[in-house]
């Protein structure tokens, strides 16, 4: 018999279509789905168009976490919206402030040896309990919920062996921030990261899922973990002892691609603004004034990273001129924290608590002051994506977050033991957590009964335009590698309210790349019916947010011309009808310029039959040239796309009464 | 000798000019000053005009705690900023985080016998210790700080004597909610009110905090308590025993006005949209169905009033359809809650507990959700200034609150004792609270070489035009009664961030009232010069800042011209050189009309030989008539409005070298 490793297991059990070959699409089953407020509004306006009745998956959670600051009716609407569509699709509702999707999905639903799709791109972050997580688009996600397979292509399995056992000082995030320092932000593009070896007994269920949280910013598909003893001993404290069952790869299995980290070599790291992937040692930048530190978020949840932040700063004060920022990660952690000391160590030293959720990981308050250093135990530091333009966010360790929050500057932790006399604290993992349930709200048996609650910025979904023959579009953007999604559609307080109200989100397009992107779009769609834009490697990475495809699609983007995609994003883009060109040649980005027009002849048969895409591109001084170039869709994928995307795919079925049944 | 109540034995002595005969002005000493940031951050652009070298009142402190957002660099900068300013000018700065003002500076500072003036309109609520505690505008804090005597007209004082004992599920808050009932938003207007009785001992400090702080609401001066017992064991709770004096009303002292509350006819009482004023029984709106319930603020800021709340919810869940929101009042306040149960019996029920500050009680975040109702432990409910336009916010006590968090409707407490067969919780003060002074940074001895951090958002205050010999302006609003600051300069997360930038803050003058009013009035400062606005009763009422003066002032404003004025905001037009007239025949109100054209001639002649002033109304058919009108100002305003207002004033004087020394 085969040897299998963890994820050709938990492929193999729910392959649906297609075979587990490297590169080609495959479809599985879905158990189990994750909404959060800023892409969940959007899929229940999904699975309203889809006329469902009740989620098909075993568990489907919409969590609120995103927006909670509530500066005007829209979140709070959104917040009641949510409830009733919750209670009308068969959804679990985990209220406003109750915490972070993540870990909460982790400790209250998660189930080794089962899939989730999640509409965030931290999805990935319950690998740690042996499940196959893949953060996607919204429309995936509502396909899910409403039982259709998921569809991605098979990717390589990449085994890392962790071997020895982590010094004093060092923890789970310098594992992933040592991942991302080797590979950067894309290397994990096309790959399934698998962790093994003996060093996993040194990492607790909490510690992997911060290593498979940030599996994200390696571009990754996604995370995964064995589900072993760690694993039972975690789900017994979360009083879940009966959902385990172990889930180990065989003796002898083979892995794609092989890595190794030693992890006694290990050092604090610290991510420099402004990419997950700018990794350095934290002695490298030691010394330099910081004006913030933020706990919290799903890339440090864990009791033991908040326990850690409040052992150094016990009996001590946080830097005057520091603000230190504490979001704990649910009210089951407020309530642990209480118990076991953490909260009282942290607020008398000076931490500043906000409410339960993501806070300023994605934007919403708490942003730095102009021109100086943020310390976050965040996953991301994409460039403004704190609220401050220009930002300078460093990514770090609980135990070098609060290190810095002492000294008033970045300060490698293994440093205290010199400057304070501090041994390094020693976490015990307690048997059994407080557990808190009580901000759950269970589906109902028929929700048939409950009215959809609308407020007046929850706006129907736009008709989208169907792939035409030919056109002639103006290169609007021209862009370089690694452009993120915070980019395309920016996060933040000013932006996030407007995710159910697609015309007044659009014009956020872009701007923090060019503010005059939206007028530009807006004349070129009149003009001529739409524009493209250009890119090198690895676009639109990181957040899953559907709206940085369906936002330009509404401002007319015929097609993007690119090296390569991240891979949610370029579901994202064919989902909403947006052609991802490839060049075929990388050296035909140099001949292409903002301002030049393009045209397409014959499009919907060229991509149908997979034939070379020709850009014909008609340069200022009116001279003409051509490049070719090819894309990489499935037939699925191919048939969307012509349709104008999955929305008017749904429509099709819809009329065909195939989803009302 | 004359026999003294405690307001007249505060203002004798501390007396430096006039004489206490109601309706004269007065000038007192201050020995305190309180700043929050909102206002703050103008006051300390105003010390730096003033080259002041260390504050001269016996305490100053700068709080952080209305805009804790942070959407974006502007409130993170302007902490710093505050934080350089408290430490160049010998203020103490209480860090972001650390807790609402009043309630912080009455645990940590306040003392009986002792005089405050504060940039925040509910710095009444010291009053509580037996201290003649003002809010005012910025300007006068800032003359106060730089050792100037503060300039007020007498009131009259009101003796309000409190019989008998509130009954069961009835609190402070209903106290002041009844004086409100009563008196409607203005009764209060020139008097300040002193209670007294024989229920006062059945108030502890902080019901007396609650009582003092919604005075405010009633238009009053400031609130006066007299300094006994119970203020005794309230210091001594704080670990300041030695600043307790005693200060009582001499046996058979008299007052200008009188009035009785007797405590055991008191029922629970709420506030409706949209006006503190608007009071009637509980019972008579019981039912109503709500969507948003909030603890905290000033107005119930009390360990008394979390502990309750948490009483009532303890061991049951909060309703599904209601956010359940709780602002710790202070870092202390976290940590005595944690310490006597409230915190755990809240989160428990469901609650979402927030950052320490004033948050959604000035609209930074926790809006509520469209057409429905959110029921508030806070003192304003003036329309929108909860962030949600045509909001419905209630104000009720903490046992309001909390009873109806828990049936989803608007619930008179009372009726606990039948849906949950529960008795009246019975609260015991603590003889010692846990006191936390982590986050106040003393001032420093000598703090010139301190250089102010001004980010990109703090600017300098613009040159304030004098007042000119002739006008011919339009009138731009005619509004009625009781605008509120908050409808001429709204408050909230969109626009408090611009407080330290006029030129983008004025861009929201009266938008409330007529969203066209900042294009019309810079038309018609560049047409002619400026305008005039016109209301009734009441103008200005509400909050103390001195934007609402400062910003139509940028906009040309050149007078209003109304029945009567709000104190606050009265001596701020004049602070600013806006001339405040009073309407001789209220008649008058109806001759004039919103477009119509007005003249003025001579007014700075007029104005200091206090003749009638003429006002000169050309009709938009071209008919004339003219109505007289008065203003009420003392010798010295009138000095300040012909220079323009105090900041001419500090200027000319800084020329002359004055206040150099």
């Amino acid at each position: 018999m085969q040897k299998l490793n963890v994820t050709q297991k938990l492929i193999k059990s729910h392959l649906l279509e297609g075979e587990m070959i490297p590169g080609k699409e495959i479809g599985i089953k879905i158990d189990q789905a994750l909404l959060q407020d800023a892409t969940g509004t959007l899929v229940q306006l999904e699975l309203e168009a889809m006329s469902l009745k009740k989620a098909k998956t075993e568990v489907a959670v919409q969590y609120v976490d995103h927006n909670l600051l509530q500066t005007d009716f829209k979140n709070a609407d959104d917040h009641l919206f949510l409830l009733s569509a919750a209670q009308r699709f068969g959804l679990w509702y985990s209220r406003p402030g109750n915490g972070v999707s993540h870990p909460v999905h982790m400790e209250r639903f998660g189930k080794p040896g089962k899939t989730l799709v999640g509409s965030d791109s931290h999805s990935c972050a319950a690998g740690s309990l042996g499940m196959l997580a893949i953060g996607t688009g919204g429309l995936d996600v509502a396909a899910a919920i409403a039982g259709k397979p998921y569809f991605v292509k098979m990717p390589k399995v990449w085994g890392v062996k962790l071997s020895g056992k982590l010094p004093d000082w060092v923890s789970a995030k310098d594992v992933i921030l040592e991942m991302l320092r080797r590979h950067d932000v894309k290397g994990g593009v096309g790959k399934i990261v698998e962790y093994y070896g003996e060093g996993l007994k040194y990492l607790s269920a909490m510690d992997r899922h911060v290593i498979a949280n940030m599996g994200a910013e390696l571009g990754a598909t996604t995370t995964v973990f064995p589900s072993d003893n760690e694993t039972k001993r975690f789900l017994k404290s979360q009083d879940r002892e009966e959902d385990w069952s172990e889930l180990l790869a065989d003796e002898g299995c083979e892995y794609d691609l092989h890595e190794e980290i030693i992890l006694d070599d290990l050092v604090p790291l610290i991510a420099l603004p402004t990419s997950p992937g700018n990794v350095v040692p934290v002695s490298e930048v030691a010394g330099k004034k910081i004006s913030q530190v933020v706990l919290g978020s799903s890339a440090n949840p864990g009791l033991r990273d908040f326990w850690m932040a409040g052992a150094i700063v016990k009996d001590k004060s946080v830097n005057n001129d520091v603000s230190f920022d504490v979001n704990p990660t649910s009210r089951q952690t407020i309530q642990n924290m209480i118990d076991n000391k953490a909260f009282g160590n942290l607020i008398k030293a000076g931490a500043r608590f906000h409410q339960s959720g993501c806070m300023g990981c994605i934007g919403m308050g708490q942003a730095p002051a102009s021109d100086t250093i943020s310390l976050r135990t965040m996953p991301r530091n994409f460039p403004s994506r704190s609220g401050t333009e220009d930002d300078m966010v460093h990514l770090c360790s609980p135990e070098t977050a609060a290190a810095s929050a002492l000294t008033g500057e970045i300060t490698d932790p293994r440093d205290l033991e010199k400057l304070y006399k501090m041994s390094y604290p020693k976490y015990v993992q307690p048997e059994m957590e407080i557990i808190s349930k009580e901000m759950l709200v269970a589906p109902l048996e028929d929700g048939s009964h409950i009215d959809l609650i609308k407020g007046p910025n929850i706006k129907s979904l736009p008709n989208i335009e169907k792939l035409q023959e030919n056109y002639n579009v103006p290169v609007l953007l021209k862009m370089g590698d690694n452009v993120s999604t915070d980019e395309i559609l920016k996060a933040g307080a000013e932006v996030l309210p407007f995710r159910s109200n697609l015309p007044e989100i659009s014009k956020y397009s872009f701007t923090v790349i060019d503010d005059t992107f939206y007028d530009r779009a807006m004349k070129a769609k009149n003009d001529h019916g739409g524009h493209i834009v250009v890119a090198k490697e690895n676009y639109a990475q990181g957040s899953s947010r559907e709206h940085a495809a369906l936002a330009p699609k509404f401002l007319g983007q015929v097609a993007v011309l690119a090296k390569s995609y991240a891979r949610i994003a370029w579901q994202n883009l064919v989902n909403f009808g947006i052609l991802p060109l490839e060049f075929i040649d990388i050296a035909d980005y140099d001949k292409i310029e903002q301002g030049d027009m393009v045209s397409f002849k014959n499009l919907p048969s060229n991509v149908s039959e997979r034939k070379e895409i020709s850009v014909i591109i008609k340069k200022k001084n009116g001279e003409f040239l051509e490049i070719p170039s090819k894309h990489s869709l499935s037939d699925r994928q191919i048939s969307i796309l012509l349709k104008g995307g999955i929305i008017n795919e749904f429509k099709e079925k819809l009329e065909e009464k195939d989803l009302h049944k």
